[in-house]
C-alpha cells in the first residue's frame, strides 16, 4: 500500500462516490422542511411538561427555530406548534444547489443541537435526562396557494389538537377523570361541544386562552430600528462625543396570529414576493 | 370556521399531504448515512482544538456515534474520522419502511443533540460557544464489495489527511513555519516523502502514532459477559444468599484497526452476514 | 413445484415487486413529455428526406402527435418541430396517478407505432426501411410562466435551426458549396447576416418561407361544428325525412403560429385555465 | 426579437432546462425494463387472436424483442410471455449514463414501431386496424438472486395464466360453456384440479402442450458459426477460387425452457457474469 502511494490506494475506491444520487429539488417551488420530536410523548412525561401546554417547552422550540432561521440561508417563514416546526425556504433559493438532503439535515441538526444548548435557559432546574431526537421531511409546493394551504393545514391541526387537549386535561386535572374516562367522554364530540364543556363545567371561554396555544407560533423576518450609542470624534473638536445612532437590523420575530385567512398575507406581502 | 367544525376546515387543506414524495430506499442494499460537521474548521479554532488531533473532540464524536447506534435501529457498523461519521444500516432493514429522510434526519439530529449533551464530559472547562450543525447524506450500496470499498475509501482518506496534518503541524509548531510556508513545503510530496520529513526532522516514526489518529474509529456490536451479584432466596433455605450471575449484553465497541484488508471482515463475518 | 401449487411457487418470488420505485409526479405542475427521433440524421438520409424541410416527414410527425393526443388522456397542448414533439399534460391530471414512467412510455410507444402505421399515407412509394426509435424525457413545470417559457424555448430553437438550415442548404444546393464550405461560410454569422445572404444571393425573403417551417406546429383542442344529415321519422308523418343536424365535436387542430408572444395565450386562455 | 438576435432570445428561456431531473440508475444493479401491451384484451379480440394462444402474436412479440436487443446496447437477456416482455440490461452498463428515461423510452418505442413494421410478416391478410400502445416500467435489482427471482416470478406467472387459459378456453370452445360458466367452474381450483379437468374431459396432458405456451420465451445472445462462400484470388494463381470461410457471429436466440431452476443458469453462466 505505502509503496504505491496512499493517493493511488484511495483512488481505487473512489468509484463509490458515483453511487450518491442527485436529490436536487425542482426549481421554482417552495421548499418546506418539517421536523417533529421523536418519542416526545415519553420525553414530555419524563421531563414533567405541564399539560396541556408547557410554556418552557414551547418557548424553547421557538428559540431553536429562530436559531435555524438565523444560521441557515433563505428561510422565508417558519411555523411551529406542539413538538413540530415547519421551515419554508424561498421559492428560488439556490442554497446548496437545492439539494434535499442538505436542507433536511441542516435544519434538524441545528435544531437538535440548539434544543440541548438552550434547554437550561428555559427549564432551569429541570435537568435534561438524555439527548432528544427529531425526525424531518421535505415537501415541495409549486404555487403560493399550495404553500398557504400547507401552513393553514398545520394551523388547523394546532387548533383541533389544542381544543381537544384543553378539555381533556381539564377533565383529568379538575374533574378527576382517568385518562380513559376523559377520552370516552370526548369521543364523537364536535368543536362546539368541547367549547360548551369548557364553558359550562370549567367556566373557561376557549377564545380567551393564550394565542400561543391556540394559534401556534409564526416566525418572520422583520426590520427593526435599534438605537445605539456611539462615541465619535469630530475632526474639528478636541474631545469624543457620544451620539445616538439608529441602525436597521433584520431579525426573526415570533407572532401568534391567524395565518389561514387573507389578512396575514396582505399585511406581510414580502413573504411570498416573487424575489423572496 | 367554528360553525362548520374545525375538522371540516382542516380537511379542506389536507390535499397538501399528497405533495410529499416517496423516498423509499431500494431493497436489498446497504444504506449508508454519512454526516460531517458544518464549518468545523472555524468551530475547532474557536474551541481551541489541539492540532493535528484533539483527543477530546475525537472521543466526543465517538460518544455521539455510539448513542446513534444505540438509539436507532439496525445499524451494523459505523466508521468515523476527523469531523465525519458514517453509519451503515443493515441491507434488509425495514426501519421506517426504509424511507431515506427518516434515516438521515434521525441520524444527524441524534448526533447533534448528543454532541451538546456530552460536550462537558470531554471538554470540561472549555465552554461550548454555540450549537454546532451537521450535514448528512445517504448512499446505497448494492453489494458487500461496494460497501467494503466505501469504508476503505473513508479510511484511506483518514490516512492521507492524518499524515499530511501530522507533518504540517510539526512544521508549524516545532519548526516555526507559517501555515503558508508549511503548505509550500509539502506541495507535491508523496507519502514516503512525508514519512521521511517526520523521521529525519522530528524523529517521529509515523507508524508509532496512535492508531485512533491513523485508522479512525470503527464501531461494531459485540457480545460481552457481565458478572453481576444477585441476592436470591432458595425455597428450602432460611436466608438470602449472594450469587454471581453471568449476563450477556450486546454493546457498541470502538476499534482502531485496518478495515481495508480482508482480516477485519474475516474476523467479524457477522457484520456482513445475510441476515444481519 | 406442482405439488405445492403454482400459486405458492409464484408467491415466493413476489417480493421482487417491492423493488419498483414510486415515480409519482409532484401535483399541481405541468407535465411535459418531449420525444426526439433516434439517429434521425441517418434516418432522414436513408429515406431521402427533402432538405432543409420535408413536408411529408413534418406532416407524418404531426399525424402521430395527433394520435397521441387522441389516444392518451389530458394532453392540453403539443408542440413539434423537426424530429421532436413536446406533449403538455394538464397541471392537475390524475391519469395513471401521475406516474412518470406511464406518461413517457405511453407517449413514445403510441408515437412510434403511429409513425410506422401512417408512414405510407405520407411517403407513398418511399419504402420504410426499418422501424425507427424515439427517445423521451419528462419535465415538470410549476408555473404557467415556466411552461410558456419552455414552449418559447422550443420555438426559438426551431427558428434558429430553420434559418440556419435554410441558408445552409441554399448554399449547398444552389451555390454548389460542399457541406464543409457552407458550414465555414456560416460560422459566426448572426440572424441578420443569414437573412441578408438569403435575400441578396438567393432572392429569398425568409419571412415569406412557410410558417410550418419557421414556427413549427402547435396542436390544440378545438370545438368544431359538424353538420351531418340524419334521416328521421316524425310521429305524425308517414315518411322519413332528411334533416341537417349540427353536432359539436372536439378535435385536435394544427396551428403554425407564434407562441412566444402573449397573443396566442390571450386568444386561447382555456389551455392554461386552472381547471384544464 | 430579430434585432437582439435569435440566440439571445433563446437564451432567455433556457433556464427551463434546469427543471429536468436527474434519473440516473444506481450503479452495480441489474436494470429491468418490462413492457405490456396497452388494452391488449380489446386489441386481441379486434384482431381475432386465436385463444388461448396465438402463435402469430407470440412470434411477432419475440421478433420485436429481438429487434430491441439488436438495436439497443447491453441487453443481457429478455423474457416474454403473453403481451409482455422484460429486458435485462447488464449490471454495469454505462449506456446513456444509466438514465432511466432513456432505457424505458428506447425500449418501448423500438418495440412499438417494430410491432407495426413486422406485423404483416406474421399476420398476413389480417389487417392491423390501428397503431397499438405499450406501457413500460423500470426496476433495479441489486443481486443476481434478486434478478433470477424476478425472472422466475414472470415465468411462474406465465405458467399460472397459461394453465388457467388452456382449461378456460377448452371449456368454452369444446364444452360450450359461456365465459361466465367457465369462470365459475374454475373458481377455487388448484393446479392439480385443472390438470385433471384437461386430462379427464379433453384428453389433454398439459405437459405435452407446446413449451412456448407453458414457459414463455427467453432471448439470449449466442455465438453461431456461419459458413460463407468467398471468392479469393491467391497471388500466385491466375484465377479466382471459391473458398468456404467460417465466421463467428453473435445473435439473439429464442429458447422455451425453464429458468426457475438452477440448470439454465449453470448452462449459460455468461449471462450473469460479473463483466457482462
Amino acid at each position: 500500500c505505502s509503496r504505491r502511494g496512499l493517493a493511488m490506494a484511495k483512488s481505487k475506491f473512489e468509484y463509490v462516490r458515483a453511487f450518491e444520487a442527485d436529490d436536487t429539488c425542482l426549481p421554482s417551488c417552495w421548499i418546506v422542511v418539517r421536523l417533529d420530536g421523536r418519542n416526545f410523548h415519553r420525553f414530555s412525561e419524563q421531563h414533567e411538561f405541564k399539560k396541556p401546554n408547557d410554556d418552557r417547552a414551547l418557548q424553547l422550540m421557538t428559540r431553536c427555530a429562530q436559531t435555524v432561521m438565523q444560521e441557515l440561508e433563505d428561510i422565508a417563514i417558519a411555523y411551529g406548534q406542539s413538538d413540530e416546526y415547519s421551515f419554508v425556504f424561498k421559492k428560488n433559493t439556490k442554497w446548496f444547489k437545492r439539494r434535499a438532503s442538505k436542507f433536511m439535515t441542516h435544519v434538524v441538526s441545528q435544531f437538535a443541537s440548539s434544543y440541548v444548548f438552550y434547554w437550561k435557559d428555559y427549564f432551569k432546574d429541570q435537568q435534561l435526562l438524555y439527548p432528544p431526537g427529531f425526525d424531518g421531511r421535505i415537501v415541495l409546493y409549486p404555487s403560493n396557494q399550495n404553500l398557504k394551504d400547507y401552513l393553514s393545514w398545520r394551523q388547523a391541526d394546532c387548533h383541533i389538537n389544542n381544543l381537544y387537549n384543553t378539555v381533556f386535561w381539564m377533565l383529568v386535572q379538575r374533574s378527576g377523570l382517568t385518562p380513559v374516562e376523559a377520552q370516552d367522554r370526548l369521543r364523537g364530540t364536535l368543536a362546539g361541544d368541547k367549547n360548551e364543556i369548557l364553558f359550562s363545567e370549567f367556566n373557561i371561554n376557549y377564545n380567551n386562552e393564550p394565542l400561543m396555544y391556540r394559534k401556534g407560533t409564526v416566525l418572520i423576518w422583520q426590520k427593526v430600528n435599534e438605537i445605539i450609542t456611539k462615541k465619535i470624534k469630530l475632526p474639528k473638536e478636541a474631545e469624543e462625543k457620544e451620539v445616538e445612532v439608529t441602525r436597521t437590523k433584520t431579525q426573526v420575530v415570533p407572532l401568534h396570529c391567524d395565518i389561514i385567512g387573507d389578512q396575514f398575507w396582505e399585511e406581510y406581502p414580502e413573504i411570498l414576493a416573487e424575489d423572496s
